[in-house]
């Protein structure tokens, strides 16, 4: 039997591989890549020790239930943990408004199962995630983009969005937001536009869907805690669901994430996750859990923001000594991400290939457009490789754009001809 | 705002909660209540000290990447593990067709994204995993139950329910079945119907999906690995999908479960896991992953077969002492299970109250039919009490199963006038 296409879903047929994660698999198999291609946190940063610690005591066995099934909505103590560290973002919460999730992959996904049918309008940043992207694409929603500009969003931009679906006769469900240090962009969407884009949701009665990783990795030289203040801080209504990690912040390698939303939806979420897996790891939320209550976590946070703002200082250092005004990119206040425009005529996915010839890979800027726009842009993230690996790859980077200029004065050459 | 239902998909809206999770969290509010509800392993029988030995070697530091992301696939050792775990088991397989999951429960809902559309069907045993059911309904299948005997699911009503739902014009996707000490009756089914359901699966062309995460636990005093042989052993034609875990073998905390597809398919569910939650726990894989490697797992087998064979064994004489022949069940070979018949007119649903009244709780056999049948049944896990508990729990039980006759008889009583 070969045909296996007729036993598919729509879903099924449909579904895409993730260009973040293909380069993940092409780092797997090459050698001296310098990768500034996927998210991921430095390793070095990780608190081995305090974790090895923690997990010695979890495992002694005195508490049979860190290895058991545990309930769907999390390890009750951590959500306490979390209602805590959520009341530090300025967000009343309570136990029974959370949902720990398997990473904020799953909190998407949940997001996407409960809310959208196919059709269902989803209105998004212009880029945007591509992890969201493809949890939405997966129920059939239609994704509508919005254009930003240096300060996130633009807000008249949005009421057109939503003007047009919704003379069309489609229903918009949410907005989706990545308001602090965006994945792609690395933008911090300005304060009074929090406050609008949240006036605009009630006005429209459009739920808001706030996707918040980074926020406690502000680069302290250019931001401060009160320029990520959550949309949901201000959130009177119960309009907005909020999603939050611990992956960039303890490791991404125990998938233990959150999410915040009025009683109604989390107990649906719950449902939603019930059918998933049941539950997320128990010796993995018992280690997070730990990890906040031991202050772990806290002292982590001004080593962080000192780490990648002085790896986005090398980063940004090595590209206007290499590069110069040929490329123009917004300068990241936060995150783990640089969104580098090339010159006229460059196109990234034209890029790629040349740039893994010299030994460096990055995500192009199309993955996180629905719209087919982003080929003049890449993803450049500077969370992950040494200092010295990032200066390196950034001189890589520069030939290989170097090698692209080259190839089209020659087609230009050519044509004029 | 307060009506949340007008943004909530068809999914959304129909999502309930499982009945087995439901008597967790009874369980978890009440004191002194024994629990034969959820099919937890036995904590005691972890091996925690060789887990923490293990889990303080891979939070050294050494390799970063145990608690960083990871291939959506899962861990390739632990893959390149589980295709020597299957060769024990008879099934040809390779890493590509494998994908690691986040526990069983996430396979079963991968298959139900990748295959199922709404209104598709799919056949399942009479009564079924309550879990597998809610995955399959939460993508809008249609669920048909086919009759089982005491030697698992009957091919002549397997046929007559396909051609049926076939001459209706209905597309019956895949046979979803677990034939190994099933959950909820802790059947087996005979070896000669396993060849006879794939030979039949291949005339009707219907797709598979074995769901076997008891095989490992037969008891040895009525069966032998033979009797275990999964339906995936015989396929040559790819016809089916095969799910297991080791949440019952090493412990449900990790989270780590396998599908073996073929390879098409195998890729599919790698696209949808990736949008569900990236990857499966970086840590929790390793850790499983040395189990397999340093024979944890293999010498754990023999002494988790003793274990559950008696506390069937103290079930068993539980019920012949206190229930005599008012009650009936098949004797399980395996598994964690036992499926109680109450002698009519009494109902299980009708008696769930009362013997939570009497400090013991089970789950009522409707939860597993699709159908509304299953009010004369429970289910009963003696996997995770202690014997001691195990036979207080009988007491406690054949005690509300008297109380739940007087009542009845004094409604006959009250009728008969």
């Amino acid at each position: 039997m070969t045909d296996y296409e007729k036993f598919l879903s729509r879903a099924g047929q449909s579904m895409r591989e993730s260009a973040i994660r293909k380069m993940g698999t092409v780092l797997a198999q090459a050698r001296d890549v310098i990768s500034f291609a996927p998210g991921y946190p430095a390793e070095d940063s990780f608190p081995w020790q305090a974790f090895s610690e923690i997990a010695r005591e979890l495992l002694s066995g005195t508490d049979g239930s860190v290895l058991q099934y545990g309930p769907t909505r999390g390890f009750r103590p951590l959500r306490e943990a979390i209602v805590a560290l959520m009341k530090e973002r300025d967000i009343q919460t309570s136990v029974d408004q959370l949902v720990v999730s398997t990473g904020s992959q799953q909190g998407l996904d949940l997001v996407a199962r409960v809310l959208l049918d196919p059709g269902d309008v989803v209105l998004l940043e212009l880029p945007s995630y591509t992890g969201a992207i493809t949890a939405f694409r997966n129920v059939g929603a239609s994704l509508v983009g919005v254009q930003q500009d240096d300060a996130g969003i633009d807000l008249e931009a949005l009421e057109r969005a939503w003007a047009a679906e919704h003379s069309a006769g489609r229903r918009v469900k949410f907005l989706y937001l990545v308001p602090n240090f965006q994945n792609p962009t690395g933008l911090l969407l300005g304060l009074d536009r929090r406050q609008a884009v949240l006036e605009w949701a009630a006005r429209r009665d459009v739920l808001i869907v706030e996707d918040d990783p980074y926020k406690d990795l502000f680069f302290p030289d250019v931001a401060s805690v009160a320029d990520t203040r959550p949309i949901a801080a201000d959130d009177r209504d119960g309009r907005v669901v909020y999603l939050s990690s611990f992956s960039k912040t303890l490791a991404p390698g125990f998938r233990v994430a959150w999410m915040h939303a009025p009683e109604a939806l989390a107990a649906k979420f719950e449902l939603a996750k019930q059918a998933e897996d049941l539950c997320s790891g128990g010796l993995d939320q018992r280690v997070v859990y730990e990890a906040c209550r031991r202050g772990l976590l806290a002292r982590q946070l001004p080593t962080l923001r000192a780490h990648y703002q002085h790896k986005r200082d090398v980063m940004v250092r090595g590209l206007r000594a290499k590069l110069g005004n040929t490329v123009y990119w917004p300068d990241p206040r936060g995150g783990f991400f640089l969104w580098l425009r090339l010159a006229e005529p460059l196109r990234s996915d034209e890029l790629l290939p040349l740039a893994q010839a010299r030994g460096v890979i990055f995500v192009t800027g199309s993955a996180f457009f629905v719209d087919g726009w982003g080929r003049q842009h890449l993803r450049l993230s500077f969370s992950a490789p040494s200092p010295d690996r990032i200066e390196e790859g950034v001189s890589r980077l520069a030939a290989a754009i170097g090698d692209l200029a080259d190839a089209s004065a020659n087609v230009g050459a050519r044509e004029a001809r």
